[in-house]
């Protein structure tokens, strides 16, 4: 893979070489940033942010992560789209904006967007997140968090809880830990299953899977948690139900091995009580900010800037 | 007061020693502004703007002293917060952002907010305006105007005018002048008078307060008026009757002291007429041009920036 | 006409000497940007955009410009504007704004406005559009897209397509084209025809008019092409069936001069086929390009910067 003007579409696009690549230099990022030494390595470039759908937490990640290395950014948020903009074809959109900016970030609400996009620019686009398909920048910085607790991801047992049937964060993760000699436990309501392609890809590639209801997280290294939705219950009484047996808790983290790591995408809306959030498992606030050197990296190594 | 790592929540939290001290501050400040010596102070850092509701002028203007340190910002402005995040805590939010960023200014519709939002993060924060609270720096770039015009606050008579119940900025500035050895002037119509608790508290700190109905400015050195809302009114044409009565006019001001003052935290919508902007008593626009070095001097502050 | 401080608001304020000067300025810009040579131009300099109404293009063209010149930018995005600040008059905002920033762009519904707001300030305001009036920048930007491929401007052949009734671009850009020796031929519906003012106003000027009906771009050095909106027409039928017949395709361009070029503001709506984008013809992406060197060069002009 060359990474100099390579678009970042799809986590399944990626190597586990090309992974490790990643996070190795992201590590190295991190240590740039925490000396200072990042300043300035994307002086005088821009990054063009094209946000489709509103997104607080992924533009600030990609902005600060420009901003920390000395670019500049201009912006296309949702709510300043202009009706006739509106109309106009994503594929001139990006032509456009190639006219403006070094490298381009996409967040747009349909699958598959992301990639057309990518082929009518010349200039690196890196996928935000299009609909229920794929954020690869979030899965890196998923694995990134991983490799930086336990030194490495093989060998780890990871348990991932929530909605597996819709959740784009899941299904690219468990994408990418295909690559890994990992164990996973899915832990899901019925309803809200992982898909049984995933499931049977994983089997193939002779990752140990265990499907449960339960909310078991014994001798798990990494539990994920995601939001249940309640738009995903034709019921509200059964989502209620439903979501209050995979809270974390206090009583919950009773139970885990001490070295584990409670990570969570954020938002969350009561998966993790904030009363867990004082204790040594808590990661998700450090997962989020694991985003900035992960994401300076990448802009970096798309952008042929040596670091 | 350490001033690193400071919050900046209340006005109240300031001694009038503190007060005295950024005031120092932000003329020096003003000088290196001027003289173009400001402009790499804050390098390599990045300031948020959490706005959870609209606000235009205060936004631009702690972005604008960020800006003209050298510093970044990186936004979360009110439109753009998705739904998911709208569903989040604060404590939430800005836990995450502290892993962007190297100071946060928060503004949000509820009281008390800032001050919650503080208890959660190591990096300073600063409120920038929560529901009818407080707004501290509005006061302090008030408190600023005034010094700068007339080389010190004490000895000064000051008239109040406009809606003195509701008001957010006029009461942190009471707040604030109760420090000082000022003669305070409250002008208002009956519904809207200055809350009985302040007023106490003023004779309590052996100010002498004058309350009228009448647009009565004689003697006066600063004449700070505000707004009137509509919504205030159960009946509109009591509002249309009330309105006019505290419109200062080319007529007003001819009674007014050779050096005295008119100031308004803006927007207007008519307590001020646009005839007075020309004469010399005008200083809203000054006012508000002074809160880009006293709040430089502020971000300096708390960033432990020396200068 | 001194450029430093200069207001830019409308382009039959600039004289044919100036428009050149212009676009010789542009073209050296451009060669600057290409070389790295323009990013601490505008060094410590703060751009705001105020933007009365969405406008993604030219707020993103103005903020890049800004941007590669090494400057910064503070927004007023419309979204964010509060009601309050909506009940503000453009003579209050534009004045503080001035307290904030060294330039600003205005973009407003109203015609007039960017005039009346540069009535208030002293640092030089670029009008953004205001309402059907006047975009001088895309202007500019149309005719440096022609001078850069022609070497020249005089004794070309130029089509323009499409809304010629209400299309503020169209407008703008003959109003220029009369100070040059140029042939000009107007392609529209009946319904949508050139003004009969400006027809004459181009024949007093000695400059050869052509109106049709007909799509016959024979001989035409350059064809800018416009949208037509359909709520110009009363009749939805009707507007298809003209929309229809102005659609440039590649049987269109078979009878095209070869060293023809095809213009468009951008967004098109259908109005050029996509089919057409990967011909030698289509100038539209690399005409929106033109628009950061023209930007960035009038940033400079009015605001007193050598370059």
């Amino acid at each position: 893979m060359g990474w100099t003007k390579k678009h970042i579409i799809s986590i399944k696009d990626f190597s586990r070489e090309e992974i490790d690549f990643v996070l190795r230099k992201s590590s190295e990022m991190e240590k740039k940033l925490n000396s200072g030494r990042a300043s300035s390595l994307m002086r005088g470039r821009i990054l063009a942010t094209l946000f489709f759908e509103p997104s607080t937490r992924t533009r600030m990640s990609f902005e600060t992560a420009m901003k920390r290395l000395g670019g500049k950014t201009v912006g296309f948020p949702f709510s300043e789209i202009s009706s006739e903009a509106k109309g106009e074809t994503i594929a001139d959109t990006v032509r456009v904006v190639e006219g403006y900016a070094d490298v381009i970030v996409i967040r747009h609400p349909v699958e598959g967007s992301a990639r057309l996009a990518s082929e009518y620019v010349d200039i690196p686009l890196i996928n935000g997140g299009d609909g229920a398909n794929q954020h690869p920048t979030q899965t890196l910085l998923d694995l990134y968090t991983i490799k930086k607790k336990f030194g490495k991801i093989d060998g780890l047992d990871i348990a991932i809880v929530g909605d597996l049937k819709y959740g784009r964060t899941v299904h690219s993760l468990t994408n990418a830990l295909a690559n890994y000699d990992v164990k996973l436990r899915f832990i899901s309501p019925q309803e809200l299953k992982m898909p049984r392609h995933m499931v049977k890809d994983l089997e193939g590639n002779k990752i140990p899977v265990k499907e449960t209801r339960k909310l078991n997280l014994d001798d798990a290294d990494v539990i994920y948690a995601t939001r249940i939705q309640k738009e995903r219950f034709p019921d509200p009484q059964e989502y209620e139900r439903v979501k209050g047996a995979y809270v974390i808790d206090l009583k919950t983290i009773e139970g885990l091995k001490k070295s584990a790591i409670l990570m969570h995408p954020l938002p969350r809306v009561g998966e993790i009580s904030p009363k867990v959030d004082g204790t040594k498992f808590a990661h998700y606030f450090e997962q989020s900010k694991n985003g900035i050197p992960v994401r300076m990296a990448l802009l970096c190594l798309v952008c042929g800037v040596k670091f």
